[in-house]
């Protein structure tokens, strides 16, 4: 027993992350899905009920641990969104690490889907078009553009002063070419589509998405969110991070016959992907616990890399 | 943003926590549960099935987070228990501070019990039976002597050698005469009994217990287990932590129409306690997120009045 705990700070953490951090934790947490194991979510609130948390906890050969989300809608000194991981020591169950990981949590998410297009995307996947302009948007844009040759960026929002101010900070951080679109002009013209909205119903129309297409939406974590039209699934093949979550709080509760296939099954070599050039492929991702504690061992890892003097 | 945490090491809540301040936590944790809330506890495992962890999250006025409760069995070097109790921050939602806390949690669980004997058992209480001579009932013992006058210790275990060795370790302890006794004799004798047992079964027969006897359960926290006999209840007054919680993990789990009323109901003045010195007045103990997150505030406190040198 030790008077010391490993810990990762906020500030330490965000200066830590990177797209390839998480990306490389993603693709780690993706293979685990396979044999590891998650727990039911639990969904929290503070005294004053709009504010919220969310426990997310599992367990895979060398990770266990939770992660503890917090939505605060009222703070304004401090971000709203806060996320703690609390590793524990798989040999002795005792407490490992703590890693406060909000800014790293937005890498996380874009990660997931982002290895979902790696996977799925056509290779000359061009046209990447963004629907949602909000904080999780631009780390999706940022986290997409590594994986593929993205040569230009649609920008679907719900006003054209936000969609143009995303455009333009788009084309500030990536050099790419980046415009605001129509919804059905950018969804057509894709290669590649994000959703990153707290939409509760499509942001579209099934019959706008030409052949070819790959979709990731992140969106959907919760009861009564949706971002994706029901109809796009007959002539879709489809894909999660946890089927049993996906279609308990993911897209596809509004798809209950829906089979989707698990993202680490196709990672792992026992289920296909993208089946020809002209499929349409779409992935949910509504978050598991095994991302987070993926991301903080590789959060600590660089870390002591680093001290090391390795970079 | 800070770089440090807060953080209280195993062996630091060690040495801060004692009976009183587990007792006054319980108290305010108890009280809290009025107008606090708790949160569907989670029941997760590592890789190896064996080691397991719960999470027991709940927030009230001043106080919001999570417990994370391990148990290693197959730990040799280390202790097979752990806690880490993780509190927010309720103002912003970030992490506020982390506590190991697993000799602590032996000294919170045993408070419950003892604060069920303070506010229910005879003042004149005097003879103290135990049922379980494992880590924890040291601390039932512990703990209730400390609420009423006890003049003597029954010792009942599943080995005569185990009750002797365990009323030798209480006597030295305590100075109080101990005694290991069949559990017939030892229920009869007893002003109070605890039950600190894993036991999937009754310890005794409803009608050994006799008049004016208080009863705190604590071994009851799942599916299956069981301590008390179900029989008893009809000439008894029942009390619990959590009503809802009690019945659905704990002992009342065994007796679906009880309607156990919650010991901080009593405290508040809400409802009433012991009805006569003849009545029989039984309290399930089966734990809530509350009791360490109040511990782990009275922890913090205790360090920061004794680093100003008050102590």
């Amino acid at each position: 027993m030790t008077d010391s705990i490993t810990f990762i700070s906020e500030s330490e953490s965000a200066a830590l992350v990177d797209e390839d951090l998480a990306l490389a934790a993603a693709r780690e947490a993706f293979l685990a899905t396979a044999t590891g194991s998650t727990f039911p979510v639990v969904i929290g609130h503070a005294a004053v009920p709009d504010n919220r948390f969310t426990l997310k906890s599992g367990s895979a050969d060398d990770l266990v641990g939770v992660k503890i989300g917090s939505y605060w809608p009222g703070n304004t000194e401090v971000p709203r969104h806060s996320s703690t991981i609390v590793l524990l020591d798989p040999a002795t169950g005792r407490l490992a690490a703590v890693v406060e990981a909000a800014t790293a949590n937005a890498y996380r998410t874009a990660a997931a889907d982002a290895l979902a297009v790696d996977t799925l995307a056509r290779p000359d996947s061009r046209t990447l078009t963004v629907i949602g302009t909000g904080h999780q948007a631009r780390y999706e844009v940022g986290a997409v553009t590594r994986v593929r040759p993205i040569e230009r960026v649609l920008v679907v929002g719900r006003s054209p002063d936000t969609a143009r101010a995303f455009a333009t900070e788009v084309t500030a951080r990536t050099g790419l070419p980046a415009e605001p679109a129509e919804a059905r002009t950018a969804v057509a013209a894709a290669d590649v589509v994000v959703t990153a909205t707290t939409a509760r119903q499509p942001l579209f129309d099934a019959d706008w998405v030409a052949p070819g297409t790959h979709i990731s939406a992140m969106g959907a974590d919760g009861p009564g969110k949706q971002e994706l039209p029901v109809a796009l699934y007959d002539r879709a093949s489809l894909f999660c991070d946890l089927p049993d979550q996906s279609r308990t709080i993911g897209e596809f509760q509004h798809a209950p016959s829906a089979a989707p296939v698990a993202l680490g099954a196709v990672l792992a070599g026992d289920a296909g992907g993208r089946g020809s050039a002209e499929a349409i492929t779409v992935f949910d991702s509504s978050g598991f616990a095994l991302q987070d504690l993926a991301l903080a061992t590789a959060l600590l890892r660089r870390r002591t890399h680093r001290q090391e003097g390795h970079e």
